[in-house]
């Protein structure tokens, strides 16, 4: 008999929104989770209609985060982990207060809109044990697994230069003066934290860069701008990055750069060879051998790894997307969170996945490109 | 309240099948079925112990269909649809037999191996009232539907050219031998059919032609030919077709290709335009008006009809693929099965749904290209 | 000292022609020919305008052939090979001509309208020992060259699959009704000879087909179409073909095909390895060994053999293109030229120059394709 | 009748030379030059037997600079304009020589190794009246010039983020110490002056950038840095970069990076389209208008502007690379001269041609980039 499902709540995602729908069909598509509640919305009758229009028991569609910390941990079926969906200024609160009542919590990016309150998390997730993931959900794409593990075992020798990049172009006008629900939040400093575009989608590119390449960025020198007169937060940054061994690196995030959907891309060079994936084209991974004819990989193809094998789920050619890479993060915190419930150590992707020590890094991330921006683009540790 | 996930069971679909498992995520994906029990082997140990992979109550993994139908039939919860996933030869017995007892239908392709029993289950739908689709997969993506919706409104004026392919090449070698399991029973006639890579893949090709077109080939002059020795069944095959319209065709299928994963793709020519799609990039659909600019289209892109829309998910930029389109036919039908349900027509993406008669037509495709074939490559109607 | 520049004349080419200004750059690109007269239209003035416009010596532009063949073969500096580069029906005469006065020729495609005549030229060529090549331009491009070189060695196994298409959207519309003088002659049986888009392109297609298989083509099934209402020549065709070990191809030949500007593509499949080639993005060949990655060829890059690396101009990365390729042909027949002229066989490159014999097979190939459409896709011999 | 062809001298560009091939096939192709002899190397008889080579009298095959200017200028078919091909430190002197000799001069970049020296030839340029064009040859595509006419006539709004990239990988590892002669000079700060990959290649980029936006970068940033161990100049470049208009900018060049043949990149962002360009498929320019559907130019396809259409050889589809651009460079430098010799102003695609202010420029930015990274990154303006 496999696993039971664990059981999961939600914290945000009520009608409307965009990424708790995503974490739905990602924890739904492996069935490794049964949504049984949670508080959809900070309107209580619209979180009970969410909760409605997912099939929920009314009971467990709760008003407040309170009541649903009150009822739950008295409940024999009580929920297993809760996702945190919320924007970017309420990840903190329902996260702590989920530790804090022994719940395994999934949280999305970036972590908090603080450092102090980013670090206050990764604190308690040493005191209470519980798993906590972050979905840095790019990192679920089994061919990034499959970079990350030619890395780390040598295939391009030491690492020169990494050029990241993530543009879109959804926030090139001022859609937010439309009421575009997802833009509104984005744009206010409020509800989106001290960064704009380097926080919302910067800290995935960081996050791509320091996993595929296992190496830690220790400098950074960012120039961060806004291109949509009136805005508060940057909607596009460009920063020079450097590595403990002197590698290089550029990062450019940018809302507002027309023909771009999703352009996450990043490319990884060095002594030995280099390599390129991009996310909108997720399923090929150009691998160049220095002197030698470029490969493609694909994913499902001939010549992967444990890990890009494990995160397959249909045949070559068959493409897999964002969805299923979101799933991934899902199904390997799956396994985290029965590992800690049995008492043992995870293995396989589960050590994949990212932590609160990611989303810590995150934050710090916003934070020096942030801070070196303000001071025209000084160097800044982090 | 949204309506109720609908129980579904499998025929097929163990332990070690490949479509099976594709039809689960599929059902699951948009949260429109529940599984709840099936016959998922001929063998009944193996097809309790794949319920038990599923954590299906072991009462509702049946040894048998009989069984199956027997109890099913009066459980106040039964079963609503049955989704038959065995290789080609046992399509037609299985679902013959739930439809008599009442069941909707949701069958792999193609339908059967004669055509007998195609038009046989075809009149059985006619009798029986029950939804019976049959999943050309493919026309679940989103840009496949936008083709069809932009070519019925005529932006392409009359059709002139179409160039259908579906390439893959894990047949180059003969894997058969190796007891590769999804090679050996396609290389059978007993359990293909009369067709190989013909009725394993050309079968998709064709049913998209006529899918995306809207048009109906007439005529066709077929050269199916055996590329690895000691096989029985065609595993590449080219042919030319004829539409009433006058237009012109060509479609080939290999499996022999190296260097194709899951090629299938279509090129459509008309008087005033031109479009290519292709599922291993399908987020993308190439647009050429004559004497304009190519304009690529994205799913969630601007520009997209109704048809597109509703098979979206996710943002553009985030990639949606085969497990997607593969759950919009299962969401689709859905919405199908409640409309039979509650007595009223369907409407929307309901309507593409392939059924029963593009089961019927497939099989038609199959006898008419092996009979061409055979008459080294005659002209046969169809 | 380098060998002397060859000295060239042109029949055709005058003002406003297409072909004849790419002869004119492929002569003059490696520096191996000096055009030094010609005819360049069959008004004298015309001739003698164009003339001007070259900057040749006002008496060595000729208003007849005649005069051309009379005062050249008596000059010391005599013209050493003439280009033919009228319409297809202007190919026979003079290249007759020529060669009886002692030329050498470069001639182009289709060579000849009718059968007949293409015999006779290749008569004519093994009497007067006369170089003549053919401008099937497209297998000067160095990777088609190394595609070849990679089947000859056996690289791809036993060919099994042959996919060839030329298409083009230039035709799409009735533009020879505009006055357009590419088409208007283009679509004239009178000028362009029995077959109309697969003379003009269907031909290079499958002299690409059997220069880079290096096999033959022993049957055809052509189902040929008009689209534009109003033509007397196909503007579509599409057919099925076989080669004598049995292998398969299929060949798509189309000026209707909106979105196409050049699209001539070959793909090529054995037992061992398959590889794909297109003419608009030249400098790539992707090669797929059977269960490997699959692998990226470049113009200049590592793993060339010696056929392409002699057709290599400047590094990879640096795109050459079609009229890099022209050049090609040029430059090998000068070495076939140089190699007449000096009494000793050729070798290299030159020995890949299509002769007098290519050009009676595109007349052959033409006239089975027609033959077989005349009766409904019958197979043909050839 | 034509304009007679330019004599033209080389000065470098002898036998196992590079660019020096390339300058004279751009010469060629559009037959606006004759090329007449030069000083090909600076060994004497090196230089007669490339000059004898390429066929040229042996008595115009000089074996100094000053023998060439001493006898040319008495000829009375004396040389028009002297192509300077030289490794980098040894531009200055000819440059200046052929200039006060009287001469029009076509110099490769970047100018010279010293600000100081390209002051002074800019200075004589002025003072002498004499045409100096410098080769920054990508300037030369077809869709390099579109995309400037759309970017000036405002189809991109105002103009918010570039990124321009040049990647290449020949010196990723130390080819320098196998003797490879392209590679031993760039290398060496006495031959290729105070930068390495920034002046060889970064100098295009920059070029590049304010060619296309049509606007001045004011400042940047750049972190300069060495990849192979023991080169003392970068291999490898990054930097951050300002315009006037406050848009902003990030430019990166490297030689390290595997898998990069020639790959120049740039993609301009406005605020009301984006554009997209790669000098390895050039005949492509990718159009994408807020919330439109991007679209594909292509060069000879429809809606290009004047200058795109003044330099395209051959139909679209039929490719045009490297060669055609430098030829356009050339063949417009032709006009610029005529229109020199003949007291008139040039226009139309003369006009683009890089002249030596834009020579000027690119040494600006070399030492700006070296300055910059001197001061670790820190902000120069230019």
């Amino acid at each position: 008999m496999a696993a039971s499902r664990l059981r999961l709540a939600m914290i945000g995602g009520g009608r409307g929104a965009f990424i708790g729908a995503v974490h739905r069909m990602a924890a739904r598509l492996d069935d490794r989770y049964e949504l049984v509640g949670g508080v959809f919305s900070s309107d209580p009758q619209r979180s009970r209609d969410s909760g409605a229009d997912l099939r929920l028991a009314p009971e467990r569609c709760y008003a407040t985060l309170d009541d649903m910390l009150r009822t739950e941990r008295n409940r024999p079926d009580r929920v297993d982990v809760v996702a945190v969906v919320t924007p970017n200024h309420l990840h903190y609160d329902p996260a702590k207060r989920c530790l804090e009542a022994g719940f395994h919590v999934i949280c999305d990016k970036p972590l908090t809109t603080t450092l102090a309150h980013a670090e206050e998390l990764s604190h308690l997730v040493g005191q209470t044990k519980r798993v906590f993931a972050v979905t840095y959900n790019y990192s679920g794409y089994p061919l990034v697994r499959q970079a990350k593990e030619m890395i780390a075992s040598g295939e391009l020798g030491d690492i020169r230069v990494v050029q990241t990049e993530y543009a879109q172009d959804w926030l090139a006008t001022p859609v937010e003066a439309t009421g575009n629900k997802q833009a509104t939040w984005r744009v206010d400093p409020e509800r989106s934290g001290m960064a704009g575009a380097i926080g919302d989608i910067g800290t995935h590119a960081f996050h791509l860069t320091e996993f595929m390449t296992g190496m830690r960025v220790t400098q950074l020198a960012a120039d961060l701008s806004i291109a949509v007169p009136g805005r508060r937060l940057d909607d596009n940054g460009q920063m020079l990055m450097r590595f403990a061994n002197g590698a290089r690196a550029s990062l450019w995030a940018s809302q507002v750069a027309p023909g771009n959907e999703n352009g996450l891309r990043i490319r990884v060079y060095g002594a030995k060879a280099g390599l390129e994936w991009s996310q909108e084209t997720p399923n090929q991974l150009r691998f160049a051998p220095v002197g030698e004819q470029p490969r493609i990989l694909t994913r499902g193809g001939p010549g992967l790894g444990a890990w890009a094998k494990a995160a397959v789920r249909v045949p070559s050619g068959h493409p897999e997307g964002y969805i299923e890479a979101f799933a991934q993060i899902y199904s390997d915190a799956a396994d985290l969170i029965v590992a800690s419930k049995e008492g043992r150590a995870a293995s396989g992707g589960a050590l994949l996945v990212p932590t609160v020590a990611d989303g810590v890094r995150g934050v710090q991330f916003i934070q020096a490109a942030v801070s070196s921006s303000q001071r025209n683009a000084a160097w800044v540790s982090l």
